[in-house]
């Protein structure tokens, strides 16, 4: 039996005899002697095999790479020139008295010392989790769900686990669906959340639940999404958004402490409105100390139509980044940041560039300084506190179209020119609009479940789109963690948003007419949020992408090439469940 | 804010005032006072609303059962007539200061007072669950999971998800397919296990690995199964079987000992073999004492060829229960028996009762005494120890039919008796044959992953009927707990396999090649077991089924009478799909 992981021999057992079980990380062959540095899970330990343990010694002579072994010896102090700090063997080596190979390898697909394919990657998954990276990101995930679990079950929350066959809905047009044999011709659908089960045990006096859940949703792959995530789900009964907010920001703390020893005091609040007017963004990294600062208000006497159109226009919007030290931004450069806002919609990029403040105009460099005038200036240079150096970059348009456009930049030059400051920056967005507006419809701009904060109660009769819902985005890094809200808790007022939705009440009856109904039984008020936990631990642990964090994940055509997945079905399985391809995959050489 | 939960108030918070959030359980008006018994999920507590509290008192009087209240007042000791200590409550009442309605609630549509349903109590499961024997369950689950999976983190497991959009199989068919929009024309998966990628798992080195993970089988809904199901997942490397066996006996133990107060002792082990013989099942229930009794022997030489016939054969059994007091039963009660080993293909049932064995022959009654001699009759009673009041049964024909009647007849006389002695009975069933024989050729006994036994290698080239393979079953009182095997960690092993189960190198290379191949990089020695996390739950709370310990299960047409899951799907979403429903649902009357 082995006496501990490799990892976790150090010189409490020294001059002991130990039983290890690993595979080779690297073999050397130096003055006689070999060295294998043996490796598991838990780290790496240096073995020494000496010529006078032949056999041990023959057998050690013809391992290679990712062999799997047991080696038996003495554990043994290093001399101190070879001592390795960094390694929590390093103190330590073993003299091996057996070297037992295991199991063989042959040469591997991967190179770890380089950069491999992702697709490479996924089919040798097995040997790419073996790499000291990605096992350390598995093992710190593993941590990251113990200690939420912990956490919440402490605070009196229960694991209660929900369907992931569901109901197919008509406009779940990216649910994944599962035909089913009893009954044919229907499906069943994998939920995107569990949403509605856990406001149904909210119902049933469970009173806080908590679930860490696989999601499905069948997307564009584009960006890093995977068709299948993972959330902590949670929901509480009797708890307002401050209440929820409390709780699950300390659940986020907690982890960063313990796991980081990081402590990221308390979460900052700010509203959607003044996210979206200062960063342009609904999940704005703090981290990036540019901002967006309106100047419509010294634009609206010019001439110049293309800022004083949108500064006249109550829906337009005109508004500068200053840039730090942009002032040395070639021509070049601040083209190809046209072009980059362009692809926003925003028809150009004006800028200023403030050379020297004391010269006045004269220190100022600009296409469209002949368009303005002292007061505009003054005004947009007041505004926006240019110093000597820095370069003023300029949005106008409508309101929406500006702000994406210059929240898109202001990200964009934060990475390309190093400005971001601090390690972790989360905060609290709140205060969200219940709905938003397109193609002449309300939508829900969480969920059609999302209570009105108490304020905007009456605007829901009055004037919708000014109301504001009681949801709640946990932001950390300018990635969204998580986001909740407080439930609508009653049937009329769920009936009046599902009309405020265009969801007619027939309709609504036959989508979600058993919420109706059950909201009618003694509803406690509840509330919950989810956090995504695949992006949670990529962002702890560092990492460009959830496929990283993911044991198994699929690619960015959602296939797997480890297993072939997915593949060709069984036709007399297909009959069974009464449904037929329209597409023979083996002539459809282009989906391969 | 609520000061505790209502089942959690007791003499501690005397003479404190308190609020509590919950649910009316009844409301009785007694002597001019409202008497409210309010329910949260850890409890129920006395409220007690006194007309000098007017405002209370008022709205008091109105509620009605399942109204969701708060309600403020002091805690009092109750008149000591009154104390209920049956409840964690009963010393004390709350005296009301403030009762209001948070929401209210019309007359249930299910009445707790009686049997409902099971289609109406699943349509409104979130009154199911609010009922505490309901509530409770799933609190227990939740405790249940909890303790696992810190029992198995403190045992250095990884908690580590695996996918379930998995790859489809041609031989899957119970399998739940799911189509993939990306490759048209093939589908998903979802997994009836993670098996193999718990074993790619141990490929990659994670040594340990665990999960609590949602399993599909799309099968008929006889007895008590479910289309999706829980299982605590397990696989460790460099265990034996041994050593899984013992870290897992030592979780069920933990669970019982925590949550039962029980301790189940050491688990003994049985052979599959010993099992079927004495016991007619893989999973005996060694709470009944009744056991089948081999007596071929006594019957070799006599002319009736109903038992000699068998006795000669190789390939036959005659055995004999000998039950306890059976010599009561009826001539009734043993056609009734007779005609129930008759499902499992006996063509009789031969009885003997021993009504006074002192008697000689004339103690005996029996239509078969005729057929056998003194001999015969002297080693069948001196097999089965038959005593005075009892009935032999007997069952004589091939091996396999012989033992499955009579198993099953030991179960149903065991529980038609009350014989079942002792609460619980749990056991390792070890030493299964590797392979059974159907339709002329190998099948995998457990799956075709699993390793033979050391002693069972050389058999697998010369009699691979006769091997045994290195697996385990845990069962309690009956029901198979967990199981679980070593697993071939060689792909020369493991393509043996695959050629003995008839499973030809190219079929091998489509359906398992990322398998046989992942097999050659130093794949460790490793081992496992799946428990049934419903099961396991059930059998811990005394329930009837495993519906009973899921928050939101299937119909035994796996539908959702809540939700109305399955559902017709978007016809725009299905040619997306690129596939087509043979059956329009809508015609299809008999599916609903």
């Amino acid at each position: 039996m082995r006496t501990n992981y490799c990892g976790k021999i150090d010189t409490k057992y020294l001059d002991q005899t130990v039983t290890l079980f690993g595979w080779v990380n690297k073999r050397r062959d130096l003055g006689g002697v070999v060295f294998i540095d043996l490796r598991d899970r838990e780290g790496i330990v240096q073995v020494v095999v000496d010529p006078d343990t032949a056999s041990a010694f023959e057998t050690a002579s013809s391992v290679r790479s990712e062999f799997c072994l047991s080696v038996a010896g003495i554990v043994r102090a290093r001399p101190s020139a070879q001592v390795n700090k960094d390694m929590s063997t390093g103190a330590i080596e073993i003299l091996a008295k057996e070297v037992t190979i295991i199991n063989k390898a042959p040469a591997l697909p991967l190179d770890w010392n380089q950069e491999n394919s992702e697709e490479q990657r996924l089919k040798y998954r097995y040997l790419d989790l073996r790499r000291p990276l990605m096992t350390n990101r598995l093992i710190f995930r593993s941590k990251v769900t113990s200690i939420v679990r912990r956490f919440l079950e402490d605070n009196d929350f229960l694991d209660i686990e929900t369907p992931i066959l569901t109901k197919a809905t008509p406009e779940g047009a990216r649910d994944y669906l599962v035909p089913s044999r009893t009954h044919k011709g229907e499906f069943f659908a994998l939920p995107q959340s569990p949403q509605l089960f856990k406001q149904l045990l909210m119902m049933s006096g469970m009173d806080k639940y908590y679930q860490i859940v696989k999601c499905f949703r069948d997307e564009d792959l584009r960006a890093d999404r995977q068709p299948e995530f993972t959330q902590i789900d949670i929901e509480t009964s009797f708890l307002d958004a401050g209440g929820v907010m409390e709780i699950t920001e300390r659940l986020v703390k907690e982890l960063f402490q313990k796991l980081l020893k990081v402590d990221l005091g308390n979460f900052p609040h700010m509203s959607f409105a003044e996210a979206m007017r200062r960063f342009g963004s609904d999940k704005p990294d703090l981290r990036n100390p540019l901002e967006l600062t309106d100047v419509a208000s010294a634009l609206t006497h010019i001439e110049f139509k293309v800022f004083s159109g949108p500064a006249n226009d109550a829906n337009g919007r005109v508004a500068a980044i200053c840039v730090p030290g942009g002032a040395s931004l070639s021509r070049k450069q601040i083209d190809q940041y046209g072009s980059f806002v362009g692809v926003y919609g925003a028809k150009g990029l004006a800028w200023i560039k403030v050379n020297e403040l004391a010269k006045g105009l004269e220190g100022l460099q600009s296409p469209i300084l002949k368009f303005l005038d002292a007061v505009a200036i003054d005004a947009i240079l007041s505004a926006t506190k240019a110093e000597d150096g820095d370069i003023l970059l300029f949005g106008a348009g409508d309101y929406t179209t500006v702000t994406e456009a210059l929240g898109a930049l202001r990200i964009k030059l934060g990475e390309d020119l190093s400005l971001l400051q601090g390690q972790w920056k989360p905060l609290w967005v709140v205060d969200f609009p219940m709905f938003e507006e397109a193609d002449g419809r309300l939508h829900a701009l969480h969920h059609p479940f999302t209570a009105p904060s108490d304020s905007s109660i009456e605007k829901l009769s009055n004037n919708p789109k000014e109301a504001l819902s009681n949801a709640y985005d946990m932001v950390l890094n300018g990635v969204e963690l998580g986001g909740g809200s407080v439930r609508i808790h009653t049937m009329e007022m769920q009936a009046k948003v599902f009309e405020l939705l265009g969801i007619e009440s027939e309709e609504a009856q036959e989508k979600f007419g058993f919420l109706l109904e059950a909201l009618k039984y003694g509803t406690p008020p509840h509330a919950g949020l989810a956090f995504g936990l695949d992006r949670l631990v990529m962002l702890m642990v560092g990492a460009d992408s959830i496929r990283d964090v993911m044991a198994f994940p699929k690619t960015n055509t959602a296939a797997c090439p480890l297993t072939g997945a997915p593949g060709r079905a069984n036709p007399q399985q297909l009959k069974e469940l009464s449904i037929a391809t329209l597409i023979d995959p083996s002539k459809d050489a282009g989906s391969e």
